[in-house]
């Protein structure tokens, strides 16, 4: 199995993409590859200069460092055919590799996937998936890849989501949910209600049927199947609201050391404290998107995966992982079978 | 001036608009009415049974106590003319009353408003606003009244946003902000981005621009246009959101009483740890919905404002206030003058 990190993308880059490489390696077999496009020279100077000892093989391809975070993904498409993104998705495409990470810019990432491995056979547009880190921990898809929908594009995202779950959680059930503004098919839009009856059809999905807002915090579903433009808002909401409790509670703990050092003073009180800010501390953890990993990119001819620009080596490591799961389980080719089976409309 | 309260509505009911209607009528002068649509009986042995003194005149006007808060708008429409609901906006149809209250079935609202006070001439369809208690506090709509929209819907909410929230921020020049997914209007999806030219021509606006998910959370806009079903979905994700930090701050603060016990039994600790939980219970109540009062039902002929079930005392007096102050600035008047101006289509 080969699997190939771009190692410049992300707001850091090299080091925390090497350093998470090394983490993942050690569950790869040595017959496994890890294809690092990057500047060849940079990368092999930071792994001698850390005495990285990799878990499996290594290949270096030479590539450019050019895709800033900030970049149209247009003008990189037609200017930046020789960056590690896109010398990373030649490698999918020619088959001499069997996915793709990056925790790079995701829009370039998108263009690149979309142009080099195209879409699957009977997927009209593709999605970007995202994993909620509450209630039942469910895909969220699409958030941002197809703003403009139709029901087919939504049904089809019913079942990317649903093949991707199966894998990830080890679930030949995964549970199906249709975000919309009621439980009752007649309270959605015209296009979700129709979206509604399609997925409803399809046997092979387990869907639970339309549902709200305040189920992704209940035990309810493993995918939420929404357009791009309401997931892409919703994301970036739930990124915004986290931060802001963050900063928030921050504010709140100021009187805190005040606590502490009455507390520190007396010995008995010193026993609690720290039992207390670990939990609060793990409770703030459990809603950053740091240890995530990857979202993937479904409906594209390859196994894309993308990762946070702010991705730790952890994050990069997992994200490395989920692509491999993925190979094992031989993704593409079983989405290919489900679309061929289903396929419904060629023209968009 | 006459305000009416639908004294049945929310999941309490009677004795919470009792003692709210009470708070508000501290504000009114005593050439003023508070009409109460409800069973009299009940209303008139609550008063006398607390003792109640009004700050202004009351009214009770019989009407039954018959609309759920699960009720189905289109069965209450045909079923249910003698509800509190229904006679309240008979009031305020007839010019008997000035505006109507009510923490009662937003859904049943919603349809006896249209039904007996219509819409606005120039207004196609109408928005239920929402105030986020975050960043600017911006008004949020639509919320769930229109979910299939046309570019033309979400330009006439921008405008009865940005009047409502002239009135209520005492601001000639509240700042409106299209939700959308970029900056920049070419990434919008294609309703929205007509809509984006249309409020943009439009010179009387204070037109930010596009605005993403986070931007709620920043001091940037007053007034957020979003359609009623993406605007739904993310309303009910953030009470979800709120709703799950609650419980899991619970959860986190369990080991805080061994640790307040030990300080307890140590003096000096003690003067920081009260500090410190008032500051955290601040924040809680920060993002609670209790207080913000009623979400104003816009684009009928009519001023109509909707509590949230779960009011208290306080959120029913400050929904009655925000009608008061509405009437006191000629709303539906000045509303009239701007679409007489800006009629596009009349069809829909």
């Amino acid at each position: 199995m080969k699997i190939v990190l771009d190692a410049m993308g992300g707001d850091i880059g090299l080091s925390v993409n090497l350093e998470g490489a090394l983490m993942a390696s050690r569950s790869f077999s040595q017959e496994d590859t890890i294809i690092l496009t990057g500047v060849r020279s940079e990368i092999e100077k930071m792994i001698k200069d850390k005495r990285m000892s990799f878990g499996c093989k290594i290949e270096i391809i030479d590539a450019a460092n050019n895709v800033g975070m900030g970049d149209s993904p247009t003008k990189a498409l037609q200017e930046k055919p020789e960056s590690s993104i896109a010398k990373g998705l030649d490698l999918v495409k020619s088959k001499r590799a069997d996915a793709f990470f990056s925790p790079g810019n995701t829009g370039v990432i998108l263009a690149f996937s979309l142009v080099k491995l195209g879409r699957l056979r009977g997927v009209n547009r593709p999605a970007l998936g995202v994993i909620f880190p509450v209630g039942r921990h469910p895909l969220m898809l699409d958030v941002g890849a197809t703003p403009d929908y139709k029901p087919e594009n939504l049904y089809q995202f019913a079942l990317l989501g649903h093949e991707y779950m199966k894998i990830m959680r080890d679930n030949d059930k995964p549970v199906v949910g249709l975000l919309s503004i009621g439980e009752e098919n007649s309270k959605g839009s015209v296009p979700y209600q129709r979206a509604f009856d399609l997925i409803k059809q399809d046997k092979e999905i387990n869907f639970l049927g339309n549902i709200e807002g305040d189920d992704f915090f209940k035990d309810k579903v493993d995918v939420i199947v929404t357009d791009g433009f309401t997931g892409n808002i919703l994301l970036k909401f739930a990124e915004g609201m986290v931060h802001w409790f963050k900063v928030s509670f921050k504010t709140s703990v100021k009187p805190l050391p005040i606590a502490i050092l009455g507390v520190i003073l007396s010995f008995p009180g010193f026993l609690g404290i720290p039992f207390f800010l670990v939990s609060i501390k793990k409770l703030l953890k459990k809603v950053s998107y740091d240890e995530i990993g990857g979202a993937p990119l479904l409906g594209v001819d390859g196994v894309v995966l993308i990762g946070h620009g702010k991705s730790n080596p952890k994050a990069v490591r997992s994200g490395i992982l989920n692509a491999k799961k993925l190979v094992e389980h031989n993704f593409i080719g079983e989405l290919k079978g489900i679309f061929e089976n289903r396929r419904t409309s060629e023209t968009d």
